[in-house]
């Protein structure tokens, strides 16, 4: 695991160099994605079936026969055990209880002429939630991607996910019948991102396709939005920890295999002015890393992204934290509220030595959908408000509309826009079209 | 102009088939466009400068000399004539006065074991606002762009704009002070588009790039869109007047008018159950056209997308509105407020028949970068929340970890992931790592 510290020589272009990620896309993976969406647009069902036989090994002669019904998940979450159902729905309550919080509300006010300006807010139509199978089929990712939707009022939300060999996780299944989930189908990679976003004549098209998926699935969304919305392109995963040296170093070797244990490509740091601490962690994690069932994974994605970086003091702590701008952010401090001013970028901050991102990922009730790759400098958590539009509303008064129209015509005709000086200026009276 | 009339055989398919908008991207401009942002991702200044020569013709020897002061900015607002400043200042009072209600607020809550939750909001750090030059320089866009990102309380506004002839529009830059752009560069296109995504030795590099361009900046934002934010893809406006007939027909002309003298493709379409309004819109356009100044603009745009859509009822008028989901949507009635609760998806209502789509297009108050082309089913207006994002915040105390490590641990183990579940439980006292 690299070892960096901010008094060495040369520390800044190493660290700039080490938190760059390349937004790599290969050419050739968006040309057979084009292929693939073109297909499923303009031959529907036809395309999206055989393109789920030939790269999922599906075995229906129908995309009907490739729904599961809502009774099929209600019907899981009876049949999985007690103690995965209580904590699916544990988790579910806090995540809703989170979620409510989020709602935009409309507002409108009238000011003095006695026009009245607002917002509206309306829940979107439809909305599909893309889950990966095989190896990375979550349940968590279910309710973390259709309970915002759900809460925002959505009026259909169709989950889609890839069998593995044949099967569906029944944890999945129980995750979209908590969740609000009203169509299933298993069918999944580009073919699937289509099939949402231009509709086939089984599956609907919806308004907006959120959740995670391969780099198939990340290009196929990249190239329908416009058509729909989009959440966001997910990266790798990341963790910071910035800490004082008050915590546990065994938690935060913990935290950081909590993290790399994802996939390869995960990236755990953490970033401290105690030198003696950050000693600590990285004793720990050799201690403690080949009990780890994953140990594999997490030795090489500890070693190719992992890093303790000592640090002058807490403040360049911080200031190197907002250049990374997190994903997951832990202050692994005794009193993280001292700097949470200071913190301008990151997905989800985690208070003190009781807070693991590991709740977050599960439990707490924020979301675990965050911004990754430094793009919390611009984006927030997946939530209500991503479920939700505005409208603007203008009334304007027939006395407003006198006043406003001057205003508009000189404006209009300073862009040489003459039809809209008279569209306006018809409403003060004078001209009376 | 197109006239319809839903009780038609075949109006269903002729309807859809005329709202569909292709969304055409061309390859070759792609492929262009990602040439040049790859030059000046690399080569910086060098590049963007040969590109600023060769496209846009500027004779500037270096970036630098492309740079207009803040003290140019200021000076443009003083010389402008007193009337176009008059009504530029109300404009941005008017914006500002709107926008300040959009702001998302920080909240937090306790739950039963202790635990806060909660929600923090920043403001971007740098932002840059893409306004076009040549004949499509358009104050309105500055304004509608820099306000809500100054009310945002973004650390720099960047605005680039590229120059004509070797001239920069005297209201763009006085619209630029108005709205507290911090740095303006004369550069446009691609390459500036490349140079706000990526940074050169001159112009910074920004978090997000807002405002309009051709197709040359539409592909470029969508090409740098994950290292950046980008607001959204705009296509051809549109305006959808629905009326009952109460309204004056001359006006619903002149609205019309207004929307298609944009461009060739913009759209304007009125939709009534009145068919005797309907005819008196369609000869108050042959009445007044020849009169219009963009005459010639605005026959081609009613030509090609134009139309006057007669219905049973007011119900059906409504249900085709939300089926176009139009950008703009008038509500040309006696008593807009009874039908508003239906109207689901567009970008701005205007409400009455003393509020043309001309009022909010400057000086209303909303912003007039809204969703066009359907993408009001999922997308909403410009605004403050666009320059502001979220943070979760999750600090449990000790009490409230001993009861999520153990959900969190068994949903960990249900998706193979044992170090999530360690981290968890070793907060819980009981591992204690």
């Amino acid at each position: 695991m690299r070892r960096l510290a901010s008094s060495q020589p040369g520390f800044d272009a190493e660290f700039t160099a080490f938190i760059r990620r390349e937004d790599e896309r290969e050419t050739e993976v968006a040309d057979r994605v084009g292929r693939i969406i073109h297909e499923v647009r303009t031959r529907g069902d036809a395309a999206l079936l055989a393109y789920s036989r030939e790269l999922d090994g599906v075995q229906a002669d129908s995309v009907a026969g490739l729904e599961i019904s809502r009774e099929r998940l209600e019907q899981a979450l009876l049949d999985i055990p007690g103690r995965e159902r209580d904590a699916l729905r544990h988790a579910a309550d806090r995540l809703r209880d989170y979620a409510e919080c989020q709602r935009i509300d409309a507002w409108q006010f009238e000011d003095d002429d006695g026009n009245t300006l607002g917002q509206l807010v309306r829940p979107l139509e439809r909305v599909g939630v893309y889950a990966p199978g095989g190896k990375a089929a979550y349940p968590s990712t279910v309710l973390m991607n259709a309970i915002p939707a759900q809460v925002a009022g959505v009026g259909e939300i169709i989950l889609v996910s890839p069998q593995r060999a044949g099967e569906t996780n029944p944890l999945v299944l129980a995750a979209a019948a908590l969740a609000g989930v009203d169509r299933m189908f298993t069918i999944g990679g580009a073919q699937a991102v289509a099939a949402l976003a231009y509709g086939t004549e089984t599956v609907p098209a919806v308004d907006k396709i959120v959740g995670p998926g391969n780099a198939y699935v990340a290009a196929a969304k990249r190239e329908v939005f416009g058509q729909v919305g989009i959440d966001m392109i997910a990266g790798p995963s990341e963790v910071l920890i910035l800490a004082d040296g008050s915590g546990n170093p065994e938690w935060a070797a913990l935290d950081m295999f909590a993290q790399a244990e994802h996939d390869e490509e995960a990236r755990a740091i953490v970033i401290s002015p105690d030198a003696d601490y950050l000693d600590a962690v990285a004793a720990a994690v050799e201690r403690r890393l080949d009990e780890q069932p994953r140990a594999a994974i997490i030795r090489a994605s500890l070693a190719a992204h992992g890093a303790l970086i000592h640090t002058r003091d807490l403040d360049e702590a911080v200031d190197l934290s907002n250049r990374i701008a997190p994903e997951h952010l832990e202050l692994a401090l005794d009193r993280p509220d001292v700097i949470i001013d200071d913190i301008r970028h990151a997905g989800a901050v985690f208070m003190g030595h009781y807070s693991p991102e590991a709740f977050g990922d599960y439990c707490a009730g924020p979301n675990h959908v965050l911004p990754t790759g430094r793009t919390a400098r611009f984006s927030s958590p997946l939530g209500v408000y991503d479920f939700q539009k505005r409208l603007s509303v203008i009334q304007a008064s027939p006395a407003g509309a006198a006043r406003l129209a001057p205003i508009a015509a000189t404006l209009a005709r300073g862009e040489g826009l003459e039809a809209h000086a008279q569209s306006a200026e018809a409403r003060a009276g004078g001209s009376d079209a």
